[in-house]
């Protein structure tokens, strides 16, 4: 077993938001979607079915989490939850919102077109409020 | 609160492999990859966290049981796991094995491509062995 540690890959395309008691909280800087990803800390995992039992429950209560955070707070239409790592294994769940005028609308966000970044002070705005948000909720 | 149903057209591009606790389970009729739907029987809801929490712990269970039949039965490289309701907004989520080899390795498979149906042999082979092994673990 490795220490815990997150794929460079992951790091380079999104900004920390929180801990949460099981996962990494990220923003995926893309402003083409309101976009979440969600890193279980611990290693060596690459699919669900290798957490733990409660560990599968506390997953699915965080995706829960960041989806009423899309539907309350951000107000998108329809929530899309994936977990795919065809392209990076370690296990991360992506948890966005979608619109009917969004750019690949009604097709999957994953390995569409190119993303494109926030300012420096969008970024920061995106990660605050949902920090602010998630820390009444933790 | 209506009734439980499935969407027609859920049903027109699955075939019914057996009721587990939450979902009724599906093997998607599409030959390109080894594909399993998993609707939870329960009316008017399109999004994870609109389940309570006991039944959030039942699906992400079946998510991994069949998540665990893909790579220990079907030695499949990479699990995807996906709740989109793009098109069909009644929950439903996919659990599918991809492979370095597939059709459209590395993107997700939705929206991709036509399905290639099974023939009615092959499709009921499929049915069975998953409803074999599906029924010694619940």
């Amino acid at each position: 077993m490795s220490t815990f540690t997150i794929d460079d890959r992951l790091l380079r395309s999104t900004e920390w938001v929180a801990d949460l008691p099981l996962c990494r909280l990220f923003l995926q800087n893309d402003t083409r979607y309101p976009w979440f990803v969600l890193v279980p800390r611990i290693a060596d995992v690459t699919e669900i079915y290798q957490l733990a039992d409660a560990d599968q429950t506390q997953l699915i209560s965080e995706i829960s989490l960041m989806s009423r955070y899309l539907k309350e707070e951000l107000s998108v239409h329809k929530v899309n939850v994936g977990a795919l790592g065809n392209v990076v294994p370690q296990l991360h769940i992506h948890v966005l919102g979608r619109d009917p005028s969004d750019a690949t609308w009604p097709n999957p966000v994953w390995g569409v077109g190119v993303a494109k970044r926030y300012s420096t002070e969008a970024l920061q705005e995106g990660v605050d409020r949902a920090q602010a948000w998630v820390m009444t909720k933790i």
